[in-house]
């Protein structure tokens, strides 16, 4: 359970924005990464020259990986269990593959935020048509049909508002284990941020106040405008969900807000096992930025100071809206940060800014 | 004189700690960086899949480097000036050839800020034994000779105390062209990091306040102990000094501080053409870090913000001072940065800590 020392080698399964900036990260701390990805365009094969470009699929290419680091994570939760679970017999995997298998199953995700005392929407298992109208009586109208695996920024689900569309709605379900949810009407959402070290020891980050357009993350507001003590709540349902899942690295939990303030009711939404955009802000208010919390914890370093010196605003650059970069960088106050791809597709992340300014409370 | 935009290919001579940093600043902006370098085991190359490992004067590989970049820097101004006199042919090299000669002569440093008006030690540029002893007559002893050029972290220059030891002295300086400076007892050294857009616009980070020991920079305090109108006057020098030398980057002036606190008087000791260690406090204590400036400046981006949110103390980690990075990484309020160096040599730059504080002022 040694720390890794600097000059040993992180490899980092996903070569997307987050594997990019866990790298840039790494290097801070003299650590060097080792990039595995399948797309050759893979904007973290830019910031280090330890690459190894093959499928997920490919046991010889893993095999190789496996060999060539010294502990092994994952930049995104879609990366395949049998790959995980595969290089786990070679090298240590953190997160490992039990953290994975739950938050890559909206299923299972929400029985372990139940089992530990947290809410959630309604929610039942659909794997059959029946199963849909058994759990849209139960649950009502409107709810959210969603697959238990592979969905992310509003893909994999649909709302459905009333029993006469649920079985077109159904369609593109059919023989995908999913889930029905049943419908919060909330009045925000929040994430919180955290790690858990090696050694067990837990560190948050201060709750995030998300903003959505059209099921992307637009904007991330630090502080959130919840009540103390619903932040409290917030950060305590974290650490149990980190403590259950022997969790080793950077996870985010994301939380509907309902009832007024002071009052707030938080349900746990959705949980992603790995650095989050809506933590994208430490990078620019914090001394230690998630993508460096997510490493120590990864290289079994002490688990860094989460405190926040500034107030933020994190607004994505999605598409066309990098092309304002050159306005952006003149900002006063603003951080740019740009993922390195060339094509500008509609939706696509392509960077971010921090907007800053002094912190107030 | 248009901005280059994300995805272009800035060239940085040099492959040391402040290359590294470069890169990993330019990253952040979605630009690559392409290091060139004589040194296999240059930390910068850990950092960017784009590298030449070539000599300086080495035509062909300066060549194909010039062509695979858009853009030109370098980290250090010691890379010989014929190389960058080459590249100038190639490609746009930004500082250039006339602030990198310069910057190079301890001499022509001197010269340049007399010439703006700002102060200076006494100093005589001395050729043969004939010129020290007139110099020595002329200063006063305790005074320093010093190389021209090539001196760094107090290599190349020795204290002469007393007319009898001059002989001696003089040994390893004969055939080197040098200047004798008359000794100042200062109360203090400061510095200004500053940098000067390709549009002409300029901008200062705070004054630093710094601590050497054995001739190496061992800490960095910002804000600095001086006065306000102090503060003013080395920005303003430092602004002379950028214009005068059309500069395009960042740039840093240091220092000696004498006379009582109100009533400071500057004294330009060096000039260093590039990002310097008496910046390094910029990349936890403000927005844009000063390596993130310099890369602005030369891909002809506006410059950033220098607002400082924070009070910081940068120290240096020295040889086996970073044997203690674990401890290190532990402290509430610090950022620990590793070089990834693997020998630490006695002396060596390994890393630094900036200690955060929240700002009084």
């Amino acid at each position: 359970m040694a720390a890794l020392p600097p000059g040993s080698i992180v490899g980092i399964l996903g070569g997307g924005q987050l594997g990019r900036m866990l790298a840039l990260a790494a290097a801070r701390l003299g650590l060097k990464c080792h990039i595995y990805a399948p797309e050759a365009d893979s904007p973290a094969f830019q910031v280090t020259p330890f690459r190894t470009l093959a499928a997920y699929e490919d046991r010889t290419a893993l095999e190789g990986f496996a060999g060539a680091v010294d502990v092994i994570t994952y930049e995104f939760e879609n990366v395949p269990c049998e790959a995980v679970e595969f290089l786990e017999g070679l090298k240590p995997v953190r997160p490992g593959s039990t953290a994975l298998r739950v938050a890559q199953d909206r299923l299972l995700e929400k029985q372990m935020a139940r089992k530990l005392g947290a809410a959630t929407a309604q929610f039942a298992a659909v794997d059959t048509f029946g199963d849909l109208e058994k759990a849209a009586s139960e649950i009502g109208l409107p709810a959210v049909l969603k697959t238990r695996r592979f969905g992310y920024d509003g893909k994999g689900q649909i709302t459905i508002r009333a029993a006469a569309a649920a079985e077109r709605s159904y369609e593109p379900f059919r023989n995908k284990p999913s889930i029905l949810e049943g419908f919060v009407e909330f009045r925000m959402e929040v994430s919180v941020v955290a790690a858990r070290g090696l050694d067990g020891s837990f560190v948050a980050f201060d709750v995030v106040e998300n903003e959505h357009r059209n099921h992307i993350l637009n904007r991330s507001l630090v502080p959130a405008g919840i009540s103390p003590s619903a932040e409290f709540e917030a950060i305590e349902i974290a650490k149990k969900i980190l403590a259950d899942l022997d969790y080793v690295g950077v996870l985010a939990v994301e939380y509907f807000v309902t009832g007024t303030a002071g009052r707030e009711k938080l349900l746990v939404n959705e949980i992603a096992p790995r650095v989050h955009n809506s933590g994208h802000w430490t990078m620019d208010a914090c001394v230690v930025s998630q993508f460096e919390q997510h490493i120590r914890a990864v290289a079994g370093w002490p688990l860094g100071d989460p405190y926040r010196h500034s107030d933020v605003v994190m607004t994505n650059l999605l598409g066309d809206d990098a092309e304002a970069w050159a306005a952006l960088a003149a900002e006063p106050g603003a951080a740019i940060h740009l993922y390195g791809k060339a094509e500008a597709r509609r939706g696509r992340k392509m960077g971010h800014v921090n907007r800053l300014s002094p912190r107030q409370a």
